[in-house]
């Protein structure tokens, strides 16, 4: 059975992914990372997708990205709301945050012989992170399969980008059409127990569920 | 004053990479690895050269390299005696450490607004790591800066490998005549307080310094 890595962030994004990478009939080995992320919901989030997806095997790496500093996302400074729908870089930006994620995930490829690596990356309704655009993605391939004992022995490793020409609204009804967990995920980049309806991520998503004529299945907060 | 992130090992080849760092005048950040490895004392000596060489900032990571297993270095698999001279990849190969470890630096550089990385990788003299080739570090330069702000930007992040064309003796006649703190450095594989002198790193090290005509400033067992 061929064997795949996952990246799982708990998100829409890389949930639909994922199932995917299922039907495509791989065998899934899911990576969830801790770096030191203000909303850990939804390291709990991806481990319910992991589960309802049935990997092999799913693992949380704690990265301690946080020790690094430089992003709202795990400094102190305050995630401006309404930030993602302009067109420049956000402070939640996390500086090499992919690339950190997907060394990780070369690694978990090289161990488990995995001839691929998804990861939910989506440069449409995106949030300006440099590290999402396809031409990031061929550029880490291309290194990656230098970087390795499988990929100088000819077996390259692919890096799965299934979803980076959709819409937040297409994913989302790729997600339903697969049967995708959508009502485990979690966008929202504040901690609280509901979603707060109105960061960067809750309001790409909303967007979504709304272009997708399709009602959002999980809560909000003042819903 | 320029700054520059430079990998730390606590071994000889990133302690002379280092220093040609510092006397080409760039202000130093340097970063060590916590992979579960045998051979913790290699980050105490780390810390001991960073300070010797008055590094702005020392950072030490916790990788987690441990949990995805496949080695000899961070697992139970014993490290055969002598593997390095021979030229296949040996069992004391990390799965993509080397971009694990890049990916860490890349980060740095970006909150830090380092130029260059400096890494102590070297493809003479080596142990058959595909990630210690030129075209590796080519290829994730090329990725680096499609991934990074700064990179799209237009300050481009150099990955600089000063010492990859140089022998291992080289390498420790470039370190005296620099002043590099070669008696902090420690390279055995073996947990213990004083050098093994029979496993891989130890066996090339040993060679470098006969190489050399200079007597090791370290402490080996039986000496």
């Amino acid at each position: 059975m061929r064997k795949a890595i996952c990246l799982l962030s708990g998100g829409l994004d890389s949930c639909v992914t994922a199932m995917i990478a299922k039907k495509q009939g791989y065998q899934l080995y899911s990576l969830s990372f801790d770096y030191d992320q203000r909303h850990k919901k939804e390291l709990m989030q991806a481990k319910k997708i992991a589960q309802s997806l049935q990997v092999k095997k799913h693992l949380v790496i704690q990265t301690e990205l946080g020790k690094l500093g430089g992003s709202a996302l795990t400094d102190t400074i305050p995630v401006p709301p309404g930030s993602a729908l302009r067109h420049t870089i956000p402070v939640t930006y996390v500086p090499a945050r992919n690339t950190i994620f997907l060394a990780y995930a070369l690694a978990y490829a090289e161990v488990t012989s995995s001839l691929s690596i998804f990861i939910g990356a989506t440069s449409i309704d995106y949030s300006g992170y440099p590290d999402c655009r396809p031409e990031y993605f061929k550029a880490f391939q291309h290194m990656a399969n230098l970087a390795t004992k499988r990929g100088i022995e000819g077996n390259k490793i692919m890096i799965q980008t299934p979803v980076i020409d959709m819409s937040k609204a297409a994913i989302i009804k790729k997600g339903l059409e697969l049967g995708a967990p959508l009502h485990l995920t979690w966008s929202c980049y504040q901690g609280g127990d509901k979603a707060c309806g109105h960061c960067d991520a809750c309001l790409l998503r909303l967007k979504g569920f709304k272009e997708a004529g399709i009602p959002d299945p999980i809560n909000y907060e003042n819903k």
